[in-house]
């Protein structure tokens, strides 16, 4: 595909179905995307190759993987030695914040693609969150959305010079899983190349379909009614 | 010096003369410091060392430098092929963003300081940004602080589970750079092993003297009426 010629976005992509569905909307609206994803420390890093292969194919406009070592932290299931807990159905996942969160990450995440946008003279941040399907991460949230766009614009030079104001767009926010599944699909994702699992099989990739990620996505399938490309492909 | 035995905080150490100090006010508080300084691509990778040994001299509990590199996205005198301003003088720093400004900087170092927090069990994070004697980035303005604060309590576990606030101390904020060179003074600090120069020689790490980090430090000791020993051990 193509790379949009219209105003510059930064897109951040990790390769699930959430961040890929975002980077369709965002060329779709026209703009310039630039996509980025992080190489963290994370046991999932397979979703790196879906992100890079995604983000061409597509026509995202560039793709960088930034390299940053969450390790150093620790306190996750997604980066240190502990269990990614497993669940026989979604209806098992519990309140709180479960142990895949990772300190801070989504913070960390909009604090480069900040760095990237004022480089690339870019006003448009795109991620992925979203507040109803989702893990019961606080980083997840509008409010913190809110907030993080509110600090950005006064820790740039827009904040000073008055220039046009950073905007960060969460186009998924208010969605179902299903819902982002059917829009996905309406903009001709192909989620078959998408991966969401936070355990996959290190080699094949191969889903876990018991990490809250993956119980998650099969919902969104369910209810769109839409077989999921990763299990009509299953052996 | 011997650890304190307090309540944790991080702390963010880049081995200058207004980092080296709130150092020493944390620890003077009884605050367990835990000292914190990154790699990320700065042609003064020197003051590295210097931060090594200070956090070490000064009783820090812990120090760890996270690599990061900004030079991927540059936009920055310190990080990319660019000149590091020259003037003869305090009085030639003109109004305005300087080539020195590094995109999102204190925004990425705020948000690894938080996810190192959050892991520590530590709900105070101590950075050194002044708001009078100081560059003129944006990113070190007391509005900023204040916003990354609200948002860093709501993208955290604090924001969900209610437990104790994050909080962000700039002890420096409204101080001169005269007031700093006293404070650290009385503190013990030694200036003699910082180092505040954007362009230092990269061997010998003899600042230039006329970047205006270099001139904002000259300033701050003659109006302090001290000789600083960068100077004092000058050949």
């Amino acid at each position: 595909m193509q790379a949009s010629s219209g105003r510059p976005a930064v897109v951040l992509l990790s390769g699930g179905l959430d961040s890929t569905t975002v980077l369709a909307i965002a060329l779709k609206e026209g703009y310039r995307c630039h996509a980025m994803s992080f190489r963290y420390g994370q046991r999932h890093v397979i979703e790196l190759d879906r992100a890079r292969v995604l983000a061409h194919s597509l026509g995202a406009a560039s793709h960088i993987v930034v390299d940053i070592d969450l390790r150093q932290f620790g306190g996750s299931a997604l980066t240190a030695d502990m269990p990614v807990p497993k669940h026989r159905s979604v209806d098992e996942i519990g309140p709180g914040v479960p142990s895949t969160y990772v300190p801070a990450r989504n913070t960390i995440f909009l604090s480069f693609a900040l760095a990237r946008a004022e480089t690339l003279g870019a006003t448009d941040i795109f991620i992925g969150v979203n507040a109803l399907d989702y893990s019961g991460y606080p980083d997840c949230r509008p409010d913190f959305i809110a907030a993080f766009e509110r600090m950005a614009n006064l820790g740039t030079k827009a904040g000073i010079e008055g220039a046009q104001q950073l905007r960060i767009h969460t186009p998924l926010i208010t969605m179902t899983k299903a819902d982002i599944v059917r829009r996905g699909l309406s903009l001709g994702v192909d989620f078959g190349s998408t991966t969401s699992c936070y355990d996959p099989d290190p080699i094949t990739g191969v889903p876990c379909r018991q990490c809250d990620s993956c119980l998650l996505r099969a919902k969104g399938f369910s209810e769109a009614g839409v077989v999921d490309p990763l299990d009509a492909s299953r052996s």
